[in-house]
């Protein structure tokens, strides 16, 4: 079953820029690297100052679960402390059709 | 620029499986058609029921304008008036990298 990520991220004033350049790097590893990962896109919301979103798709929960394991995925996770500006929300959502 | 769209959509109780027919459906006609669309991906929140989230991303303004012009999509709209519990949100992002 394909399974939907939307991961929210809030950063901090000013961080965008550092965060976005860090991410786009990560976003295209994640498509090289992952066959089982169908969309990996970062979005800025238009309503909300300094927030992003994230929109995943994976083919199973087992490409999810690879995906949270990589060297790439860990190396980054390091360097959102420094821009985030609160506790990421990530919300799970189980494919239809 | 990339587009993205998170479509969240309240059904009314009992029509959820009304609903996944007609919008896997039109998920299909979607992907065979537009291009420009990049992923069209029904899914069910774990958390809040009867809640199904759309996630969809376009190339551009112009391939979302495009989807929202085609018959099937029109065809569609007239389906959701008996499925609906709520007006629906729907969240416009911009794409970065």
């Amino acid at each position: 079953m394909t399974i939907g990520v939307i991961a929210t991220l809030k950063i901090q004033d000013g961080k965008g820029p550092e965060f976005e350049a860090f991410f786009t790097e990560l976003a295209k590893q994640v498509r090289a690297n992952e066959p089982g990962n169908l969309a990996y896109q970062l979005t800025k919301s238009r309503t909300e100052p300094n927030t992003y979103k994230v929109l995943e798709l994976y083919k199973d929960q087992d490409a999810l679960t690879h995906h949270g394991g990589t060297d790439y995925f860990k190396a980054a996770g390091a360097k959102f402390g420094a821009v985030l500006g609160g506790r990421p929300e990530i919300e799970y959502l189980d494919g239809v059709g």
